[in-house]
This record gives C-alpha cells, sequence and structure tokens, in this order.
C-alpha cells in the first residue's frame, strides 16, 4: 500500500488534468454507515448491517438488467425500489406500507459523506472544476449534494448519459461535454473497476482508500494498482498530492 | 407596473413549489454588459454597445436553424462562434486570428451576475433546489458559475434534454428529472416569451425586471405580465415575497 502519486509527480500530466469527476457511492458518501443507522433508528429488530449490504447487493445485477436490454432506461430511484420491494421479506419487514417504502427509498438521497470530503472538495474546487460521475440520478445526487454541503460544480449522472457505468460513453461523455480530451479529466474513486474502465478510455484515474465502505466489521481491499495515476487515503491526501 | 404577487398570497402554492428553474441569460448574468466591457478593453476602436447587441441578435435565428432541423444538435458555444465570425466584418474585426476569436467566444463563460444575484440565489437555496434551465450549454454554465460564484444545486441545460427552449420538453424536462408534477417547478425569467412557453406547461413563472438587459442607453419593457404566479424587481425581492 503506498501513499502518494503512483508516477514520479509529472508537470506536464498535473497541467492536464481540469476536470476532477467523482464517483459517488461509497468514494464520496457513506451509504452502508448512513443506511445502517437509519435502518437501527427505524426498525431496531433488523440486522441494520445486513440490511444495507443486502440492498447494495441488488444494485449491479439491477444495472445488468437495464444494460442488456432486458429493461429498458431505468433510473436508480426506481432500481433502487424494486431491490428494496425485494429484500423486505428476508428482514420480517414485507408489511411496509407504500408510504414506508417510499421514505425509506429516498435514504439514498440522504447519505452522509466521508468526514474528509466537504474540506477536501472545497479545496480541490479552487484549482479544478469538480462534478459527479455517478450512475445515481440527477435528482438523488441533487438532494444528496443539499443534504451534505457538497459543492459541486455540475451535478453529471449516468441519467445523462442514459448509460450506465462502465459503459465507455459516461467517461468520455464528460471529456465531450466540457470540450476537452479525455486525458484532461480524472475519475475520483473508490474502486478499482470503475477506475480500469475510465482509464481504458483515456482518463487519468486517482483511487480513494475507504476501508470501511462496507461496515466497520467488514474492512476491503485497499491495495494501490499501480495503472491509476494517484492513490489518496481521503480527498484531502488527494488535494494535498494535487497542490490544490 | 407592480412589485408584489400577481395572485394574492396562496399557501397552497408557496407550499407546492420545490424546485427553482432559473433562465440565465439576461436573468442571471448581464450579457450586454459583461461582453460590451471585455470588446471594449480588448478592441477601442469598435462599438461595443453594437458588438455584444449584434452577437445576441443571432441567437434566437441560429437556434431556430436547430429546431427547424436545419442544423443537427449543436450547442451554444459553436452557435455563437459562427454567429461571431458571422459580424467580425461588419466591425472591422475579420483579422481576428483563430486563438483570438476563440477566446473572445468564451467570454459567454465569463459573463458576470446582475449585484443581487449571488445573495438572493444563496437565500433562495435554503428553501427550494435551484437549478438553471438555459439554452447554454453545461460547460459553459459550469465556468459561467466558477466565474461568478453561482450557487446552483444543479446545472441543468437544453443541452441535457436535446432541445432548445421554449420546447416542452425543457420545462417538462426540469419535473420529470426530479419526479415532481409540473406545477412544484417554477420557471425565474426577464422574458416574457419564456415565461408563457413554461406556464403552458403547467410550471408556475416568476417575472423579473433586467431594464438593462440591453444596454443603459436601451431600456426594455419590463411591463407585469397577471398570468405570471409572480412579479420581482429583482432576485432578493423574489427572496422576500417567496419567504426565503
Amino acid at each position: 500500500m503506498t501513499h502518494g502519486p503512483i508516477e514520479s509527480a509529472d508537470n506536464f500530466c498535473m497541467k492536464n488534468i481540469q476536470i476532477l469527476a467523482f464517483d459517488v457511492f461509497g468514494t464520496v458518501v457513506d451509504w452502508h454507515g448512513s443506511i445502517a443507522a437509519e435502518v437501527r433508528q427505524l426498525y431496531p429488530s433488523v440486522d441494520a448491517n445486513a440490511f444495507a449490504r443486502a440492498w447494495r447487493a441488488g444494485y449491479q445485477p439491477a444495472m445488468q438488467r437495464v444494460r442488456s436490454g432486458e429493461l429498458g432506461w431505468t433510473r436508480i430511484d426506481d432500481l433502487h425500489r424494486m431491490i428494496l420491494d425485494s429484500i423486505l421479506p428476508q428482514f420480517g419487514l414485507d408489511g411496509l406500507g407504500e408510504s414506508e417504502r417510499q421514505h425509506l427509498n429516498l435514504v439514498w438521497h440522504r447519505l452522509n459523506p466521508w468526514p474528509d470530503v466537504v474540506q477536501g472538495l472545497s479545496r480541490l474546487k479552487q484549482k479544478f472544476v469538480i462534478c459527479t460521475l455517478s450512475n445515481g440520478n440527477i435528482s438523488l445526487l441533487t438532494h444528496m449534494a443539499k443534504h451534505g454541503g457538497l459543492p459541486w460544480d455540475c451535478v453529471l449522472s449516468a441519467e445523462v448519459f442514459h448509460a450506465y457505468k462502465p459503459d465507455p460513453k459516461t467517461y468520455l461523455g464528460v471529456a465531450q461535454l466540457f470540450d476537452v480530451n479525455p486525458e484532461s479529466v480524472m475519475l475520483v474513486a473508490a474502486h478499482q473497476d470503475d477506475l480500469a474502465a475510465a482509464r481504458d478510455c483515456g482518463l487519468h484515474t486517482a483511487y480513494i482508500e475507504r476501508v470501511h465502505e462496507f461496515g466497520l466489521d467488514m474492512p476491503k481491499d485497499i491495495s494501490a494498482c499501480d495503472d491509476n495515476t494517484w492513490h489518496a487515503r481521503d480527498f484531502m491526501h488527494l488535494a494535498d498530492q494535487l497542490g490544490a
């Protein structure tokens, strides 16, 4: 595990990066901790950690149904709701009414940022355009930004491109919207597969360690990958490295 | 000319409005003053007021070429450049090189907000989701927000909907993205035709007086239209009326 630039500091590369596009779930916000806390408060008898992880586990398979064409374009709010309805019985919550389900489903709009995020983004914003690049829909990301005080320059989403990451349309779409080359954009994410797909499109990449993304009791592998341009403990550490 | 709500205060209507979508050119930023000032500084021999107005005069005809299908989807940056190239000769600037033209064209990314805007938006943001709904492209609006310190919750553009205002896809698109009824959205604009088109889609509307949109020497008609939900001198006055 390294802390610091994977490559030696490269002024050319530093100068060329103009846009930082951030993955959101796990990278910017603590989905596990936020959901578990809300479930624990609302439904004390439920295993809140398991509930949060079960909900998230349905995420990739649900998007795959859209990617494969089995479902037409469906926003994440609606995919979250389908997954929620499917997991409620196994947690003894199949008696929840429609308004309770709607309220619980919107917990994804109320996720809390990791402690370094607001200050880190505020620093990075001084030097770069900072935007989201998330599979979350626009309204989810907008409400989350208001909830957490996230100072995005703009909110970009798979919903704008009608394609879910890791579709190249999403990564290249950011460069096209800003009328820059892909190497002027850097994806910032806590997931190596997302970063690898961005790199294949010519973007720079920065990995962020979020060891407790899946909960305190389930630390994840945060090994560095040499293919990333940067590797940082958190957003403050990334801002340090980028001179922001 | 009235100052205040056109309708008597209506709590039901007030409570239902969740999203304020702002027209940008003329409503949020002083395109005429900003462009004239930059042209005056760069090219002192040019009639800067006439230059700004000539550039803007090409705007609706250029978008009409997209609406009619004569041109495929073309972002405003590119339409601005086509208009710029066409007006340079009449101002004796046909000798401008490519890099000067590129720089000048991006003056639309550097437009300054009217004096009430940043404080007014900051107040309105406490109570509503505030977003752009402009024919300007995403990068233009994003750079402008950084330049002027505009605290948008999200940046929406005709570019997201691939349709230029007054196409109903744009007004209804905001409601659809936020999963609300059209009457939960209010368009805020300094142009009655934009507001009328939004109203036809079921949105609430607020008119903002920008008497000097076309320059100090060319005051425009700012008469109230009874069909608007609100009529305000500026964003502070709108915030006063909306209790924000």
